[in-house]
């Protein structure tokens, strides 16, 4: 775009702010409702890429229980009603979803309730492929985020930190979810590599596999530390090595049923 | 005209739309996403805000049919599992939701094809408001088109152009659906408005009531005319008076279910 073109768009852009703060003045302060929120300083500036991190979801995508995480039944048909409309039936963890606090708390925040300010924010990536090929339950250690902040910075306050194991290049096999012997068996974050993530303000975590905690876990620590606290976590992504480790922008779109404790949402990046 | 009066329109029109029917399935196949799209130039640059324009969705938010969009069934509990899961039997057009050209055609895109670059979009914000106090079904004009372009300029290619009709703010009463005498009254886009955004490469529109045609339609025409096209529509959104008519990126969080053809969607913007 050239300099004048640009200048043009920020000169047209501020009359349209200004009319908008006209209103809003005018509108008094019924309109300054808790749906603006400020967002982080820290967003990315488009460079004119989106990239989509949710898998297609269907009866046939893995979930952690082996069930089906949604079925689709045609209540209403084209043919002879000139439109169509599906009645869906969704177990709230499967497909590429959100785990709100409320899944491992009595009473946290639901998946309608997460900030919105939370849900559009800096990606920072972890990629642990490396590992991961040689251990199926690797983990996301303190040593890789110590890693992450020497070559990139420090961890952006409200950032989502996603792990990339490469794991969602097998969701199509059953190596996604288990050994042949069985065992669960898929990558995920270690104790105190959220404790750390933690301490240092980020808003999400998001895993390329079926859960935030590696498969061989007994005892969902990941979950219990994470979720508890008020952040939420991103399970089954796609994509993250078509993105950058740092500066992208995540878009999180948590569905909104009232009191849901997560589910099948949109997640998408720009760049 | 009662409600199955007005299905029973809807089959004959599409019955008599059959010949179009080939052009829409090449223009869906069109349509079939890559994973890094390039984004519009046009995409606002943040300034710091986030505005939600879903509605929280649960068994009592109203729906074109009366009938409950969404039901949850707790099926693990956090008392005796230590976490929570909801199963949710959700009609895909209820809530804060997308209408896919697959909703209105034999086989045209599904939800879980729409091209992500048009689901991170620019956003222009017609206001009806003033209209809308006077008649419950008034419509979005061209007038009102060309009263935007004069005042802000070309509909921007790839745009989500949205009416605020204002609304939203009646969603918690029967006047958001029907007039005291029980039919249908609620404002939304003429067959004109939609032919000249078509025209202007719009991607999508949205309203702030349940449906993309008025309460007082009889033949779903601007579903018939928009939809076959390709392009999506977002019925009851939220919080359009806390936008910019101009200016603002809106992120589309439609549902990735495959062969879907809509769904409850989380839909927000940054200004």
């Amino acid at each position: 775009m050239c300099n004048a073109c640009v200048i043009e768009n920020v000169r047209q852009q501020a009359q349209s702010r200004r009319s908008f703060l006209a209103r809003s003045a005018a509108a008094g302060a019924a309109a300054l409702a808790a749906s603006v929120v400020s967002a982080r300083e820290t967003l990315a500036q488009s460079s004119g890429k989106v990239v989509d991190l949710t898998h297609t979801f269907d009866e046939n995508f893995p979930t952690f229980d082996g069930k089906p995480g949604i079925e689709m039944e045609k209540v209403v048909d084209f043919k002879t009603n000139g439109y169509t409309i599906y009645k869906l039936t969704i177990f709230e963890h499967s497909g590429t979803h959100i785990d709100a606090p409320l899944h491992f708390t009595a009473d946290g925040t639901s998946v309608a309730d997460l900030a919105p300010e939370n849900l559009v924010c800096p990606l920072c990536i972890l990629d642990i492929k490396a590992r991961a090929k040689e251990d199926p339950n690797a983990m996301v250690t303190k040593a890789d985020i110590d890693a992450w902040v020497s070559a990139n910075g420090a961890i952006p306050k409200g950032a989502c930190v996603a792990m990339n194991s490469g794991w969602s290049a097998k969701v199509g096999e059953p190596g996604y979810r288990t050994l042949p012997d069985g065992k669960f068996a898929f990558p995920g974050f270690s104790k105190e590599a959220v404790d750390l993530l933690a301490e240092a303000g980020a808003a999400a975590i998001a895993v390329d596999t079926l859960s935030l905690d590696p498969g061989s876990s007994q005892d969902f620590i990941v979950h219990n530390t994470w979720l508890p606290g008020g952040r939420y976590g991103i399970e089954n992504v796609a994509n993250l090595d078509l993105l950058p480790v740092k500066g992208a922008t995540l878009f999180v779109g948590a569905p909104k049923h009232r009191g849901g404790t997560g589910g099948p949402a949109r997640v998408m990046a720009t760049f």
